[in-house]
């Protein structure tokens, strides 16, 4: 499939969406730790609002409904960070949101869903079940429906991301990004390699759910039988045909993580840098400590960290909830 | 008691620590929340290396031993954030550091301490206890014992932070700063009130730990006969002279806030800025919420955030540890 996002899109999506969300942190580490090459920056896009980088995509469809659109309000099906995004954004926004969730979402997600004051309804075994309910409803209620990933609008909000990189840090020459639909790395790659093509842009994939790395070898989006990761923001079965172009087009290389490397990720981002991550926001770092990728050629290297809803609720039990 | 802390001696320990630790980001507020006024900001010192403010003047102390110092090794007692920060600090200045903790400290904070590669000790009931033992040790090995707090080269690490505060935000007018000891807040307020006289310096104290303000109510360093917080970080029975005489001089008021609204603190940090932090990260925003301060009457406040050592163990037991 042919596809292009071009950097005009993503610049403009840039201006739109800069008043409502956090140019994010760039953090430099520790002076003289033993671990990672000091050279190394994390892009704390776990501190984006709604804790993912999500709500970029989310406020760029968001600021181009109509009015008519913004009355109706909008709808959605999602147990992660998008339907955390899509909640988050609409209430900032004075939008009605409703986020159609798996039966199973934790009590932790489904309230924090509800502190941004979105509407929910849980229904259905897996998201695609939870997908075609919310389709429904929003046809029934006359609702606005966003898809959480494969749209032009989407797919502009991790290129923000891109050139938010530039700003901070002009001559950046690698960047490691994690991969699940591929939409982050597809909009962040578009992005850079358009600015500077001399960036490489290395993915990193859960092995349980390689999905683009196995579609890149197939040359076409093909779904896995099955797929079993911790890291669930990164564990569609399926890339989509845009995402796969972009990908294609602009990526260098993928690399492939076990779930064990990703919680020890998260514990080195807890103990070096007291942030506390989701399974795939720990992903690019548990490459790193994996040796998996060799970035000590770079000399300004960015580690991408996309988002930070782990589940924290355990933590406020344990200082005796009143 | 007459005691200053001049601001040159301040600036000297800004520089010196400058390529060691962190300058922590300053993260505006999310557009359009309705919990706190959007112009103020937070000072992430959660994000300094070790988790909190005391690298600082960790980091102060050691980068002034002499070398016979350096080789012998340090010791302290401590079960909170000063034991980190010099485990941390020890480690990266390539110092052996030996560290006492309380019998009871949790296996999370002991192993967090080793992995900086501190010898540990664990014993007796109390700081106090242990802090004896370590004294002992420290004159048996001929090891350079560091003293928690109450000490010049210490007290100069706080005002570095205020210090930076400028560098960021050069028009500040209002700071939030929470009061155990009173070593932050001390060192804190004797930076900004030299460099801007007219900045009002708010500190935030657990009601069942008041120390500073019983001490600032009898005129005098009186110890408190029982102390009952969640934020043990802010449980120390007295404040010293020190810190007393700084805080009398720089202070301009002191409120007072419940645990459970520490913890309320706690989950409003994670929810809208995705920062796990102790119950003292989070006095500062627990006054705020409670209404107790009224920051209004500012262009540009700060909240600081102090230290972000949360137990997070059971956040990883979540995702199975393999």
């Amino acid at each position: 499939m042919e596809y292009t996002l071009p950097l005009e899109v993503i610049q403009a999506a840039h201006q739109r969406i800069a008043p409502y969300i956090r140019h994010t942190p760039l953090l430099p580490l520790p002076a003289f730790g033993r671990d990672l090459p000091t050279s190394l920056r994390l892009k704390l896009e776990n501190m984006q609002v709604s804790g993912s980088f999500k709500a970029r995509g989310v406020f760029n469809n968001l600021l181009q409904l109509e009015p008519q659109q913004r009355t109706q309000g909008v709808i959605a099906a999602s147990g992660g960070n998008h339907g955390l995004a899509l909640a988050y954004a609409a209430q900032r926004l004075g939008i009605r949101a409703t986020i159609y969730l798996p039966a199973l979402a934790t009590a932790d997600r489904v309230e924090r869903v509800m502190a941004w004051d979105a509407r929910v309804f849980q229904y259905g075994d897996s998201w695609d079940e939870a997908n075609v309910r919310a389709q429904e409803h929003a046809a029934h209620e006359g609702l606005v429906y966003i898809h959480p990933f494969d749209a032009d609008y989407t797919l502009a909000g991790p290129g923000t991301l891109g050139l938010e990189l530039f700003d901070d840090l002009p001559d950046l020459d690698c960047v490691l990004i994690a991969v699940g639909g591929g939409g982050l790395i597809a909009g962040m790659a578009a992005a850079i390699k358009q600015v500077r093509p001399t960036v490489q842009i290395i993915g990193v994939e859960p092995v349980g759910a390689a999905s683009m790395s196995h579609s890149l070898k197939v040359g076409r989006v093909e779904a896995l039988t099955e797929v079993h990761t911790i890291a669930d923001t990164l564990s569609p079965r399926a890339v989509s045909m845009r995402t796969l172009a972009l990908t294609q087009q602009y990526v260098d290389a993928i690399v492939l993580v076990e779930d064990a490397q990703m919680i020890a990720g998260m514990r080195w981002l807890w103990r070096e840098c007291n942030q506390l991550v989701e399974p795939s926001g720990a992903a690019v770092i548990a490459a790193l400590l994996g040796n998996q990728v060799d970035i000590s050629i770079y000399t300004r290297p960015v580690a991408l960290i996309c988002g930070g809803n782990a589940a924290a609720d355990s933590v406020f039990a344990t200082y005796g909830v009143q």
